[in-house]
């Protein structure tokens, strides 16, 4: 028999339970989960038979989810989905191009868990090799870009637009809350621009910019220029930059990356915010995403990024070293002040795109862009000498036919020969061509058009095809940093990646025992379908009948997510827990404003949230109020119903997580929803924490009637060093209408019949779809009972650690009995009292043991937030235990005086292999102390490569571009 | 345009290159390689355009081999390729088994380059993780067999029972020629049985054991036994091995290890030595290979053991440390008094598969086997319900069922419902369940045999299956070592694999620059197919029809090797080159018998050859006659002439390796070719150097008859730390008869039309198939030019670095202009004279710096042989070069008396991280100094897990088991 994967994914085994069980005093995990668990939410268990054999009962979990597969079944059924979905080569454009990953970054990158299960890079002493990836990345989007200061990353194209049209709006000194949009703008960034400004009353005014330039007296916060156009068209937009910007509007240009290699760049032509898409450079389609998005901004507009900024700062040594830059503009600190609501970035994808760049170089990267001009020049001819029009003479990529009534007829004709065209109306088609165009393709595409079946197939690429204005050539250089130049055969870059690997802390090494994360495996098997070509060169709006398998998955794993949770209706589009949280606010929005009451705009949110929750209620046009919690972390229930009171007529909602972003299961969450539903609010649960639920409660049963979830947390999908995530919407019937859609969905409808039509929130109709893999397959691998068995792993795990370093540190909070949900929040502030070491210096010092930090002072400055999961073992967990304990008797020493406040092993740490090597030393503590406080570490140790980082420095001094390489020296 | 494969695999670009070839005096790379090559072998270039665009001219390489395909065109070509496989579940059994090999395994092993990019643990400090891995292995297969030593591996179960025959005839104490072999052993072990005794005068007898067990009085030095037989009939062989022993022979077992999980072992029932495969544990079937195969001894034959052994010694801390053991009696050394020539063996391979043991642990394995006995009792039920007899009653996971007459029609059958049955002989069928069998398969077999149409399915497995006889029933327990008990979780096995592969340095960290290794870049995308289920889960018995896709892949391989080589035929068939020489010899053999000249039994090495040439030599039936080389490091032409007049009528061969195994191109090789064949003889040119020559000359042109070439050096496959290695042989016409053949190929016909007959020399038809398409991708991305290309550019590095080293270090031979071939032999023996440093003292101080060593003390004693490959780039030969220099400073500073003989930074080599931080610091020079010599090894460095190791310590105290945890404390 082969051992269920149930077996693999938990990594405390029967015996190990049993010594924890006995330390906490019970006998059973069912019996503590189900202490720990309000009896008034607590769920009957399933009742699938230990083996999976038997026939679940109708209605139970395990009827809609089948009984756990082995790793090799789900692995069968995958490839059976993959094979529903049909090959072909996609010339639809509209954002996403077909691109030849290079195999050895999709080796030594997407498919290495160094590299995908790292965690966000907020202990950057343990980031450097990510965060050097990110800032190749940033070098590479302000480069391309022509403009001083690029993030990393944004969702998506159209989300990055949006995002720029909000930074146009709070940067622009006009009082106007007009906005223009480019009519040859991307149809979905047109369609999520729409819903997005609606919420937030912006209005919008679309126009032809080339065929009407906009008026020298028209009054405008913004506008948006899509460069190329999305019909291909490539023109000067220079003239309308300035129109906007001389009267106090700022333009947002999206441009392709690619073509900016042969194309003068966004900021050469004035443009102040330019977005897009790094998909082409390297990262497949998959059907959507995951890509990475960009934005870049002139000077002076730095501190209105949204999103994940990387800096260069320097360490204790006084050497460069890379952090997030600015967090206080982010929204887990300024909350509905924020810039911004994004949270989960794209990293994974990022690094792939900075990878992609540093291994082709500038050279490399213009010779691509010059093969893709010269086949769609190509194309165009051929297709002109077949008798058929084109729209614009000047073009990049794209083209557009002119086929009068008979586009239906061509895009199916196109279709038979293996080809995706984009049926743009009834009498023109779109074509673009990408890098892995062949000639041989562009010939038999001709014959679609009436072109001969013989021809010469020779063209010459010039450097500058004819199709790109001589006005607009770049021919400033770019990528000049030497880092662009020196990985350029395999063998280099494959040992860049590895060196870059080595410098940071992943799931690979050891515990991250981040509270409120979940940082539990991401198995192989559950990694291998995103591989597939089947999965991952599926271009986002191929028609339905070539993308099946993609549909099929999509629907079980809708309707699995939903009977999980107790929802009806789930959409998978959002791609980021925040984009979750935002299309939950907007569908409840929705649900006020149909049933006419307008008015219901507050938001009530917990002192405890997490930060992205009131920056998410403000994108969705809601005003936030507060609500107090108790001493015991608990929602204030007297406070709640004051607040239900002050606001009656306008409230919108209350916004909940559960159990608690303090780690406890409130008792009183059915009392709350109960209170809010009286007062005709709805209840959003946050579903961040849902790690500690699944299996017992379900949100949909005691009160939630929209939540998102995060597959990223709690279904396995790797974090993948701050991205990408999935931040599914799931929700009762009632709002099911509202939940998100999208303008050029295969299918209307959903899991349960439901149809959506709420608006988009992502670009692609169901976001970031090649990852749903993952998930899919770790539900399909664990079944109900094991999923079920996991959320009991993870408590009994937060509760033996809660247990066990109580007596070191206290425990915050906890609940009924004592007990813990699937974290614990240790409080550091008496420690810092008596000996003044900092939750900081704890949090460092753990790396010298070989540990991630926990989450630090979240959601209370001072404490550490652990959450070990389910899929660490006793071994691991009893060595944080010890590191802790240690840490502990370290601090002590400070405390009596053995060592001073100034130096010491906590406020020094991390130590760096060179730290304890080159020089004297001059401190009070050992070398070996400092990096071996235990002896086994000399076997496995991790050596941080920077010691602690300058945060301030790095603020006060920004520079986010690769820096220059005597700076190493 | 891509950037051609060509750019990607070769380091140097055309900057680079023109600054090396400045720095020589020459203006392109081809004025260097034709000034170096002897002009009678130099071949024109093809003349393939560079586009790779234009028709090459008939007769050329470009008209045999296809112009360069990109990667993404070489990708698509091998999907084509796979998809011709028909994927069908093989249940042939004979030795091969599909298995589920874990994705945690797939991913983090055989997919990255960190474990299949090193190299030999010949360097064994920093080889630390895969020795672990293969004691591991060892500890698997002696717990399993009940022996007391396994070596670590063999190359696959057939030859490993030829190996066990000749410890046999070493070991026993009989004067007889006779050995016995079990008529129920597989059939390829029976074929290469043959052909490897004949070669060698020895007698087999072929007995059926249990019907007639071996009389008394026999008089025999061994006998084989296949336990369980190929027929699935489970017996008690100790009665046999007893009585084989009472007359002084020895006994050879063939044992299934999962079998051993349930079964008694082969040393519990007396056997001597017992051998087979590790396949089925989690190595994929991939059309033959590769696998580990494996040998255990009992006590007291662990010298005797071929291939290599790891023991574990101990470093100069006194820790524990892992490394070869018992070198001594390698090829490599005791030349042809060796016992064996095995020289590559399966590391890789080797690895999976103790890594599989250490996932499922033995209670896991105990599962899997009863499970497998259980479907495999199931389905005898219910073959026998349907009506057929089954042959035995005793049995483990085959049955042979009696279909008299039928067996075609039933395989046939069978075939249909995508079944593969062994077609036993016309009268019965053979079937094997194995690990991934499921019950519904079960089922559908079962009416192939006319069972019912629908059946209740549930069958229960207990923990020994009736089907195992009572009395053979394994009692004892195995892999009691903890290894095998805590990493059964996912996230903790990854972590295990991510420590071991953190200890090791392979390609992936720097330049390993070993002389005659040829340590080239792996591609990823030349190992993405080998991945694919279409050429791993393929039996390598399976129908032709079903394999299309490989044979179509191995012949184009042949082909493409013979226009290379410039010779007629190719066999892709031996596994390892040590077995392509004996392939290569034993062909000469065949020829002059054939001829009647059975006398000629003489084979000519000269003293620098490779020590394999002289081991195969004899395992081929040859007698070693030994050549002199002058002072330049040429064969001694005079003394040539000399053996061969003194051997004139007995004359079988020439072996001589070519560019010579002291780097540089004999001009007397036209010569040397001629004056052996004047006499009759035929010449063997040994293609390990064969990195110098592809695409200037051709060991066809300009001699050779028969050669072997190594696909593991010059053809892109990688070394996997020690194996899997190719080894294929290729002859002109007259030698192809000759040629490996094999009794259950699927085709009888190769490239050019050529049908061998030479008799077996792996296991599998064609070898270890799966890493084919390596190989096969290489050339078809390089093509003819781009290899032309590699060539040049290998040649250039090696020059260069002896140009830039020869001041420091004397470069002992070189030819025409002072030019060396592909790798270059520093002098380091006057440097010993002057210092005191040895070659070990730099190889070891070069692991500070950040270096694998150079092959140390081959050909000549007291040197180092440095060969870069051209896939090293610019940058890291600088640094390599500055190592050297540096180094040799260093060692100045000892001749100068500043640092003294016994302590000084060389002497000391390699410095852990523990070294240099733990305890006060003694030594003359800085800490500073022993680990970052150059500064930039501060950003860079690779910390060497344990100090130098104690060689002799190990040989004298051996221990090749998994030392107990205490000792690491």
């Amino acid at each position: 028999m082969s051992t269920p994967f149930t077996d693999r994914h938990i990594g405390t085994d029967a015996g190990a339970q049993a010594q924890m069980l006995a330390a906490l005093g019970y006998e059973t995990v069912a019996e503590l989960v189900e202490r720990a668990v309000p009896a008034s939410i607590l769920r009957e268990p399933g009742v699938a038979s230990d083996d999976g054999t038997a026939e679940p009962a109708a209605g139970t979990a395990a009827s809609v989810i089948p009984p756990a597969a082995t790793e090799a079944e789900a692995l069968a059924e995958l490839r059976s989905l993959a094979a529903m979905n049909r090959p072909a080569r996609s010339m639809i454009g509209l954002g996403y191009y077909d691109t030849l990953t290079p195999s050895v970054i999709a080796r030594n990158v997407f498919e290495n868990p160094s590299w995908y299960t790292a965690y966000t890079p907020y202990q950057p002493e343990i980031s450097q090799g990510r965060l050097e990836a990110l800032i190749n990345f940033q070098t590479m989007v302000t480069d391309l870009t022509g403009l001083a200061t690029a993030n990393a990353s944004m969702l998506d194209e159209s989300t990055a637009v949006v995002e720029g049209m909000l930074v146009a709006r709070r940067a622009s000194k006009s009082a106007s809350n007009v906005f223009l949009v480019d009519a040859d703008a991307l149809p979905q960034t047109k369609a999520l621009l729409a819903h997005r400004a609606a919420a937030l009353g912006i209005e919008l005014h679309e126009t032809p910019y080339d065929l009407s330039p906009p008026p020298a007296d028209m009054d405008v916060f913004g506008a948006f220029i899509q460069y190329p156009g999305a019909s291909g068209r490539v023109w000067d937009p220079s003239e309308v930059i300035a129109a906007v910007q001389a009267q106090g509007g700022l333009a947002v240009v999206a441009a392709d990356l690619l073509a900016l290699t042969l194309l003068r760049s966004p900021g050469s032509l004035g443009a102040d915010i330019a977005v897009g898409t790094t998909q082409r450079f390297g990262v497949p389609m998959g059907f959507g995403g995951p890509h990475a998005g960009y934005m870049a901004v002139r000077a002076g507009l730095e501190r209105q990024l949204p999103g994940r900024l990387v800096g260069v700062s320097m360490d204790a040594s006084g050497a460069p070293a890379y952090r997030l830059s600015l967090q206080t503009r982010e929204q887990h600190i300024r909350r509905e002040k924020a810039t911004s609501n994004i949270c989960t970035a794209q990293v994974l994808l990022a690094v792939m795109a900075s990878m992609y760049a540093v291994y082709h170089g500038p050279n490399g990267l213009r010779a691509i862009a010059a093969e893709v001009a010269a086949k769609a020049l190509t194309l165009r001819d051929w297709i002109v000498d077949a008798g058929s029009e084109v729209l614009h003479e000047d073009f990049f990529d794209t083209i557009v036919v002119s086929v009068p009534g008979r586009a239906g007829e061509i895009v199916e004709a196109a279709r038979e020969r293996g080809f995706q065209l984009w049926f743009r109306d009834t009498d023109s088609v779109g074509i673009s061509v990408d890098e892995t165009t062949t000639v041989a393709e562009l010939h038999a595409l001709a014959q679609v058009f009436g072109g001969p079946e013989q021809r010469a197939f020779g063209f010459v690429i010039g450097p500058v095809p004819a199709s790109l204005p001589e006005s607009l050539r770049r021919e400033d250089e770019f990528l000049t940093h030497p880092v662009f130049h020196v990985h350029h055969s395999e063998t280099a870059i494959m040992r860049y990646l590895k060196q870059l690997a080595d410098r940071d802390y992943a799931l690979d090494r050891g515990m991250i025992p981040l509270g409120s994360c979940t940082m539990k495996l991401n198995a192989a098997t559950e990694m291998a379908a995103v591989s597939w070509p089947e999965f991952s060169r599926v271009h986002p709006f191929a028609p339905a009948e070539d993308v099946a398998g993609y549909l099929v998955l999509i629907e079980q794993l809708e309707s699995w997510l939903a009977e999980i949770t107790g929802y009806d209706a789930v959409s998978l589009q959002p791609n980021a827990g925040s984009q979750g949280e935002l299309a939950g606010l907007l569908a409840i929005r929705g649900y006020h404003h149909d049933r006419g009451e307008v008015q219901r705009d507050v938001c009530l949110i917990p002192s405890s949230a997490h930060g992205t929750n009131a920056a998410s209620a403000v994108l969705a046009g809601m005003r936030v109020v507060v609500v107090a919690c108790d001493e015991a972390g608990n929602v204030d229930l007297g406070d709640l119903r004051a607040k239900i009171a002050a606001h009656a007529d306008t409230l919108a909602a209350l916004m909940i997580t559960y159990p608690s972003t303090h780690g406890v299961y409130e008792q009183d969450v059915v009392d709350l929803c109960a209170a809010v539903h009286e007062a005709g609010g709805q209840v959003y649960v946050d579903g961040a924490n849902m790690n500690a639920l699944v299996g017992f409660a379900r949100f949909g049963d005691f009160g939630g009637d929209v939540s998102h979830l995060n597959l990223h947390k709690t279904f396995a999908i790797p974090h993948g060093g701050g991205g990408p995530g999935v931040g599914p919407v799931a929700a009762k019937a009632h709002l099911a209408p509202y939940l998100p859609s999208h303008p050029l969905a295969q299918r209307a409808e959903h899991a349960g019949g439901f149809v959506f039509d709420g608006g988009p929130i992502s670009a692609a109709p169901y976001g970031s779809a090649s990852i749903l893999p993952i998930s899919w397959a770790y539900i399909r691998m664990m079944g109900a009972a094991g999923l079920r068995e996991a959320t009991g792993a993870a408590v009994l795990s937060a509760n033996y650690i809660a247990a066990r370093l109580g007596e070191h540190y206290p425990v915050l909070y906890a609940g009924e009995g004592g007990l813990v949900a699937h974290e614990c929040i240790l409080d550091l502030r008496p420690l810092k009292e008596e000996t003044g070491v900092t939750v900081d210096d704890v949090a460092k010092r753990l790396i010298d043991y070989g540990f991630h930090a926990p989450t630090m002072s979240f959601p209370v400055a001072g404490t550490l937030m652990v959450e070990p999961t389910e899929s660490e073992d006793l071994g691991e967990i009893e060595r944080f235990i010890e590191a802790m304990i240690a840490i502990r008797a370290e601090a002590a020493r400070v405390q009596a005086g053995e060592w001073p406040a100034s130096d010491n092993p906590l406020v020094n740490a991390p130590h760096t292999a060179a730290s304890v090597i080159e020089g004297s030393w001059e401190h009070p503590y050992s070398r070996e102390l400092a990096v071996y406080p235990v002896h086994t570490l000399v076997r496995t140790k991790y050596w941080p490569p920077v010691r602690r980082i300058d945060n301030a420095y790095g603020d006060r001094n920004l520079v986010c571009a690769c820096p220059p390489v005597e700076a190493f020296a």
